[in-house]
């Protein structure tokens, strides 16, 4: 079973968490101010070294990836949106079929190395990103400075080159009116808070995503450590705020069986309308009110009723009504199997 | 099976049809201006008389009932709400067990001769209600004027003292827009058109009583001919309404759906949300879009979703919210009982 449908720690509140290693080879410009020969020394170094990493990892062209699955993997969180759309040659992804591993090649950097879990296990992800970070650095020259550390074609990323993020999903602090605070303490422990698609995006159904700020002058452990603190701080002001609106629970349960009644019923759902009763529904599955759901099937539910992973599921592309209606349908099918 | 939850001829439209008989005893003043004494006279008249009218009817004063029976009797249609909230003494209903022909003693006239149907069957209710006041003119002597005819405290009754009258549920004019040009032809055609619980109250989940206006100058066989073809109309414009909603079936779908979702999901249900909910999940039934729920089951979450006969079946008076919580359990019963 793929990571992102599993249940991980803590993951009333954490849906998932990445890794995330940007690294540049030696003696080639940044990706922005490379040559097409330049992107494509990249591609064969990367296509190259790929089989003696192990892993089962696969070299896969981004020109042989079909829009609407690269559309899948930005809905998994696998691949950035921009790389989705980017037109520049010679770009590829580096994945595994459990898909909790893959390396963006020729993405902002040359190569951005990405492992994902669900729900939150920093310790274990960051060790398994180095693990995989240093086989590839015996295999290729990494563009590295004594005094800076790994060099980024973005400042923000220089030095360890790390990025840890996790996406957590809090309605509770939303519904007592705390969340504005917690997003302010987050910001000022010096991490960034930011949509469910990453920088830029919006936040959808109560799910932000937290990740450092820092990468400079702070070791990885230091980032991890921190990453785990404030996401536990999280975790712990969003069970309060749940176990308070759990004291009026009548009202709670009301508005969750009302959200999971459309749901469950209505014959056109947007997208937008159904992340929002899919928070719903997942608090009430978290909160033990919901007893129709088990917590794989609503996150079958979060993924499959998303445009692109849902136009895979059935195999062919719709219009937005007829996704509005197979979203439906999916929905019905999912609440009912086994 | 009594008739309010039984299905009666044309019951996508007409709920049921209620023939009504007013009469008043020779020799007594009218209610208004009646004595004690001759109130007692009426009430000891008519229960004297009850054994020998047959159809197991019984005469129970309107004393010896509590005040939560006769309110399920007011949300049946089988008493008007301001006689069960009378305080004048000597009042009285006949009944039998079916509760299709109820006799209201001292309500505004001395005798006000009721039978019941669902759905509409103008004929042989008024051949019923005909047979019953035969039979009871042979066993009191009634107030009659060779040229007025029957004499009523009311004059609007005053003549046959009959009045025929239908509710109907039409959600579909009320949707297509075309609900007042209907009232207003109803109207033209010398029909009252009132809420759900007669003169001076409210519509409610798109429920309209439709009666006729004339009682003098007419024949019964006349007043039920029209009462007839004005309600052949209604079900002929509703259903035509229908129809044309229906082609645009998805949007119609999605919010019936959406109703009944919200009506067996939600934790606490206004009177008022419910029975709009029911009109919807009515609609739905009866158009074959709701698969789920019988006519008969749609008739009973109308009636035991309103506050006397949900406390009745519950066995228990309850407060506002308490109603709002049980209202949901029981159209949870109901939606799933066999």
């Amino acid at each position: 079973m793929n990571w992102y449908i599993q249940n991980g720690k803590e993951s009333d509140v954490v849906l998932s968490t990445r890794v995330r290693l940007s690294r540049n080879l030696k003696g080639i410009p940044f990706k922005t101010r490379c040559t097409k020969e330049e992107l494509k020394k990249v591609f064969d170094t990367l296509k190259e070294v790929t089989p003696l990493l192990g892993y089962n990892l696969k070299f896969i062209a981004m020109e042989d990836i079909d829009n609407l699955t690269k559309q899948t993997l930005v809905e998994k969180h696998i691949i950035s949106p921009d790389f989705a759309k980017t037109k520049v040659p010679y770009t590829a992804i580096i994945i595994n079929d459990e898909e909790n591993i893959c390396i963006m090649v020729n993405e902002e950097d040359h190569i951005k190395l990405q492992v994902f879990t669900s729900g939150l296990d920093v310790d274990n992800l960051l060790n398994l990103a180095i693990e995989i970070d240093e086989k590839l650095e015996k295999l290729v020259d990494y563009s590295y400075h004594e005094k800076y550390g790994y060099l980024t074609a973005c400042p923000t990323n220089v030095g360890t080159g790390l990025k840890i993020s996790a996406l957590v999903h809090i309605p509770g602090l939303e519904m007592t009116g705390n969340l504005n605070k917690m997003l302010n303490i987050v910001n000022n422990l010096g991490m960034n808070v930011r949509g469910v698609y990453g920088e830029g995006s919006k936040a959808e159904g109560d799910i932000y995503q937290i990740a450092n700020n820092q990468t400079l002058g702070i070791t990885e452990k230091e980032i991890a450590k921190n990453l785990n603190l404030i996401s536990q701080k999280i975790i712990e002001q969003e069970r309060i705020a749940r176990k308070y609106l759990a004291k009026n629970s009548l009202k709670l349960e009301d508005k969750i069986y009302r959200d999971y009644g459309i749901l469950v019923n209505a014959r056109r759902l947007s997208e937008e309308e159904t992340i929002d009763l899919l928070s719903s529904v997942k608090l009430g599955t978290d909160l033990g009110i919901i007893k129709e759901l088990t917590d794989k099937k609503v996150a079958e539910l979060i993924l499959y009723t998303k445009p692109a992973n849902m136009q895979k599921r059935i195999g062919k592309e719709l219009s937005v009504i007829e996704q509005e209606i197979s979203r439906c349908e999916i929905i019905k099918q999912i609440v009912k199997e086994d």
